[in-house]
């Protein structure tokens, strides 16, 4: 049940998961995250490598599409407003053709519970609420934005070979404009 | 005295419960605070489930109005610019016809004191000034910003057997446009 | 030497002193600092108890006269782009007709350590560069933004019984308008 | 291979080396670091007492440029979008007329381990991965932000009795418009 080599892909839960539960609010209501380059790196790697990733969370910001639209997730696997998590994990199956039992779900706090439950395996950080501990089947010696989820995506592609580094191959950017802006004015292009 | 199951409301301070005292400062003179997702999970669910939540800070930002809107808690309960917490705790009462040993402080710093003495149950967190640990009733084993908001609403919640997550019953949210704007971005809307 | 109850003035370098050593950078160079609210609640009690209190850091930021100004510092007393720490302290000292000897003087890297050296007492934080070490007077036990200037500071006061704190004295706030808009919205204004 | 003796020039990763990892998401996708004053100490000093500084990271971040263009590193020796670290090292090399045995380049994730390998010295932090530390010739004692950059080359300028400070020697600026606006409000300028 808990063997990694079966997982297909990923779906986590973004606060408390992907971060330590901190946000930084803003005047207008928004809510700003910090997230940890190390975790990024590893979700980039799943994706060219063939592991679809869902990103399914209560909050919602434009800079939530953007931070994960750059770590290569489509806009249609990101599901913002999600109060209980396992309806918007089935509907990401459903989309790309995944039995439950081949996804890997991360969670932290109640409204995540049903989807640690269902999920083929369920994994939960260090410091997730009770709720979550007793209905994972794995709880992680990473707290949620302490190395938490490339823990775990780096050993599930380590177990089957996927952990591949391709420095020929590009990342997928989504911020163009202000990256090509930005990067004409460095290194190899100032010389 | 320290009887958590006759609490009928929540009164905080915001630096050093919510926070651990951080403030980014801007070059305006606002200062913007750094909230935590489970301690947001808690507040929301005491409103849901019938506990009136007074925030009570000697701050005064556009962030914490908009911050403690989409937690759910009418403008009217917000105090900013308090330097006395006691007065503001008292005006909470009448406003809600409760009496002042059914309601639950939180302090960490010198203006705090009074309120926690005269509160119903008063708790500090680990890293309160000395003035508010003699004041408390409790003295929580948690650090402001580290899980000491939710700790105790939890545990209160918890004591009365109101700790209840309902999935199917929507959060408030008061900044519409921007989350409107968002949400038609992802997930189910993309297809 | 070392005697608090000498001292009539503090001044302070402000990057791993206030903070931890952390400065946001943002797109145009400019820097954002995370200040601590129970270092803010100690210097604002401090200069309403008659303690004139020096800002001198290398940095230079709208921010940091922003921040400083509301915790009742004026600007004549803020020092930006110091490198020798120790000509500002004189300045300032001779501005409020002060010996060198009355003043306590926190600092925590290169700059600081003649300023150190010089001042009645000088006190770095338990994380400071070596310099700085060797030049104070005590080495606190308390990290740059982890109580360092709090504890100092009330120490300070308490030794000559002025940690008072008077809930019907207002503080300082320099950023009227913005705080007039907020505090119209919230507490005992929208009953 | 290891002795700091020798090294002439610095070559840096930033994400997990000059910070925590940590990024700050923003709306347009754009993300900003927390930097560390005492790390930017010592790459002015380095500076000044003649090693040229690289900075080569995956990232791309207008707040990069200005960041370290403020700590006297002109925009050509900036690599932004860099994949493999390696190839634009050695181009930094080439520009300032060195051998890659004269460099030491701290760097923390797989796409740096490459760059560790070939550097006269390859350091990375404690949390590096494991792909680094196999890499490295030296694993520091200490985290990436915490330390890391200010420790290696604090000990690498002593090494060659090169940690000077002169204060009358003036840090680079590059954000000149705003730093005059914010200086003249400030200390010497207002009496």
């Amino acid at each position: 049940m808990t063997d990694l080599k079966n997982i297909k892909a990923f779906a986590f839960d973004v606060d408390g998961v992907f971060t330590d539960g901190s946000v930084l609010a803003l005047d207008n209501g928004d809510l700003l995250r910090t997230f940890n380059a190390k975790d990024s790196f590893s979700i980039r790697t799943a994706v060219v490598n063939g592991f679809p990733v869902a990103i399914i969370t209560g909050g919602c910001s434009e800079s939530i599409i953007s931070r994960f639209n750059s770590l290569s997730i489509p806009s249609a696997d990101i599901y913002q407003m999600s109060k209980n998590k396992l309806p918007d994990l089935l509907h990401f199956c459903k989309r790309h053709n995944l039995d439950i039992s081949e996804v890997l779900f991360g969670g932290d706090d109640v409204p995540d519970a049903e989807a640690l439950k269902a999920a083929g395996v369920g994994i939960c950080p260090a410091d997730a609420c009770v709720e979550c501990k007793e209905a994972a089947d794995i709880v992680s010696d990473r707290c949620g934005g302490k190395g938490f989820v490339r823990d775990i995506v780096e050993r599930t592609l380590r177990s089957q070979n996927k952990w591949i580094f391709n420095a020929e191959q590009p990342w997928g950017f989504s911020y163009k404009d202000e990256v090509n802006a930005a990067q004409f004015k460095t290194g190899r292009y100032v010389d």
